[in-house]
């Protein structure tokens, strides 16, 4: 895997230029309080979509654009018989969202084609840079739904059609900016693809870590949920005649908790929404509506967690005379990334003498989406706190300029790896 | 106290008239479900105080209105200058109410009423049938209004210009159905108030009795609270790294339950309120605030759960990293009737041959507010699963005749009564 040469081993991008870059572009959506707001198709989008044809094109890239508006920017190999090494992530954010959502791995990927370009060397297969049109999913759903087409699970009609909440189409919306491109959606083939991205959780801070080595995607399972017990007097009921909705959700709480805790340390498990029907403070409550989500890296987890909480909240319905229904309404299997990319991530950052783990990806993103079709791996560094989705989201200009430099060497490797 | 004489002593009400009159008046405001809607001051309640005065006088009953719209009818004593033994409850409802809540204490006292005259019995002292305005507190705030201003916590003047979600003031809302009376409120003598009323609560109906010989009105404490932790993702923040203010809401939760237990088989505790700040099925909740309503006949007891409840939020929130905030945002302590009255209750209902315990209510009534000024006592009867303020609201007919019965006896004797 080692195919780097003396001249590209001690290569490193810029930096400074990289965190120049990033902050250049976050005045497109730009919030007072130091955010960004820049829904996918937006004005804004437009605008740092037409800044990043124009840098593209400046790095000598040859860019063009499919049908769901997805920007891509080649830089041509020696052999352009061999399809493309790809990164990229995604330029649309959250209508609170932070500057490195997503960003970072474009931003990135820019970065590493001018550090080649300066470097004047060229890969043996191309390179290719991607911004993926609506990774986060606030103004259309899905999320990542351009990926998710890229990769056949949706047609390019069935996305065109999809309205935000003013009913305006995903198809109204492309051609109101110009972004509908000519490129049927799936047909830019692609060799492999690599995502740099902030980690969105806390655990490379916690651990003073630079680099998330990402193994692959969690699955997923949500549930809906209601307690319902009998809504009575608060001051003529009395505690053993009570059938009380918010006491049996408050042990169903505690059981999901226990539940993950024994699958440990992979398992998450959260309760994040919980609605008391009718609620009033003399009235024991009748009834509750609330949401769960399970995640683990592992299918057989998530079945042992689903069936291990259907005992619990039988046990405490039973117990307390109430019922406890539970409705599964998406599961998503876990996405595991291409040992072969994984191992490569792994070496660059080895390379570079950077410290890092082996983690899983606890949210979704395109790489997810694009490793049913393809050899696909990511690259996490540090966010402060674990905070995304958040005007307040921060990552350090050292530790994006580490995940940019492993994102070089790692795309370097794989473009100039012996011709499978 | 057995001031009966043998005329008296096998003397009982016409359980079929009251139900007839119960049933009668229940026209006006019926809903479709089988309740009343019958909102304080509102056309429904003014036709239905046109009837009981029409009634009431049509029994010989003098009646007068004081300057809140209270009514009280007059039945004529041996000894005028002894103050009346009074009766009563409320004619209004909840805008989704039953046919029993406070209507039965008032129709039975109307029924007493007819059976004394049917009877041709005179009292020593006068009896007097009071209507109070304002029972609910679902139009116009604080509930059991009238009968606070009648004890001197409140002006005539203030309460006068409490408005309704309208704007409509209580003064406007009496002029309009022609109720404001020309008595000064509290100007009239009364010597004692027995409250009959439906239990509300589940307990003389799951112990079979039928009598409840209320002792006093419980003591309340009300609580605003918040559980505070830190707002994370649902995919990427690890177990151990959370701060969930759900799972700090569902150990405080279980903790209300234990401390009232603490306290068997008296204490009350609920949590019936309870809503995370900024709700989402994939985010681990920040915030969540809720509210408290703890209840118990003792002060002592009330001081020690709120003591106990100090403790428990204050080990939670530090074993996981929370904060959680307590707030008493009001507190009524409770009100014991008097032992004499509270005698005539039992007396009458054994003397009746009727099952009872002694009890406390657990909502608040006119005659708690009473209890301030005068003698007061209630009696309770059973209602179906312990419901009310809902049109499934029920009573027997067999229940009401007892407990207009057991209300008969105790106003006989305690007007039959030798003088203080």
């Amino acid at each position: 895997m080692t195919a780097e040469t003396p001249k590209t081993h001690n290569l490193r991008i810029d930096g400074s230029r990289l965190w120049s870059t990033l902050m250049e572009t976050a005045r497109f959506g730009a919030t007072p309080a130091g955010g960004l707001n820049r829904l996918t198709l937006s004005e804004e989008d437009r605008a740092v979509r037409d800044w990043f044809r124009d840098a593209c094109e400046a790095a000598g890239l040859e860019v063009g654009t499919d049908a769901l508006g997805t920007q891509f920017a080649l830089r041509r190999g020696r052999d352009m018989s061999r399809k493309p090494i790809a990164c990229g992530s995604h330029l649309d954010t959250q209508p609170t969202g932070g500057k490195f959502d997503g960003i970072l791995g474009v931003l990135a990927g820019l970065e590493v084609m001018r550090s080649l370009n300066d470097a004047g060397i060229e890969t043996e297969a191309p390179l290719l840079l991607v911004n993926w049109t609506n990774e986060e999913g606030s103004r259309f759903a899905p999320a990542m739904m351009a990926s998710a087409a890229y990769a056949g699970a949706f047609t390019t009609e069935e996305i065109l059609a999809k309205r935000d909440a003013k009913g305006v189409s995903v198809g109204e919306a492309l051609d109101s900016i110009g972004y509908r491109g000519c490129e049927a959606v799936g047909a830019r083939e692609i060799g492999a693809f690599v995502e740099l991205h902030i980690e969105q959780g806390p655990i490379l801070e916690a651990e003073g870590r630079t680099i998330g080595v990402v193994e692959g995607g969690q699955g997923i399972a949500w549930f809906d949920g209601t307690v319902t017990g009998f809504e009575s007097h608060a001051g003529t009921t009395p505690m053993p005649r009570r059938r009380d909705a918010m006491l049996g959700l408050a042990e169903f709480a505690l059981a999901v908790e226990r539940v993950a805790l024994a699958h440990a340390p992979t398992a998450v498990a959260t309760m994040g929404e919980a609605e008391i029907v009718s609620p009033s403070r003399n009235v024991v409550p009748g009834q509750i509506r609330f949401t769960l989500d399970l995640r683990d890296p592992a299918s057989p987890v998530l079945d042992a967690m689903e069936s291990a909480l259907a005992d619990a909240a039988a046990e405490i319905a039973a117990r307390r005379n109430l019922a406890i229904a539970l409705t599964r309404i998406w599961r998503k299997e876990p996405v595991p990334f291409d040992p072969r990319l994984v191992a490569a991530v792994d070496g660059a950052a080895e390379g570079l003498g950077l410290s890092r783990r082996r983690m899983v990806s606890g949210a979704g993103h395109d790489a997810c989406n694009l490793a049913g079709c393809m050899p696909a791996a990511m690259i996490f560094v540090p966010c402060k706190d674990g905070v995304s989705h958040n005007e307040a989201e921060s990552a350090t200009p050292t530790d994006c300029a580490a995940g940019a430099d492993v994102l070089l060497h790692t795309l370097v490797a794989l473009a100039n790896a012996p011709k499978a």
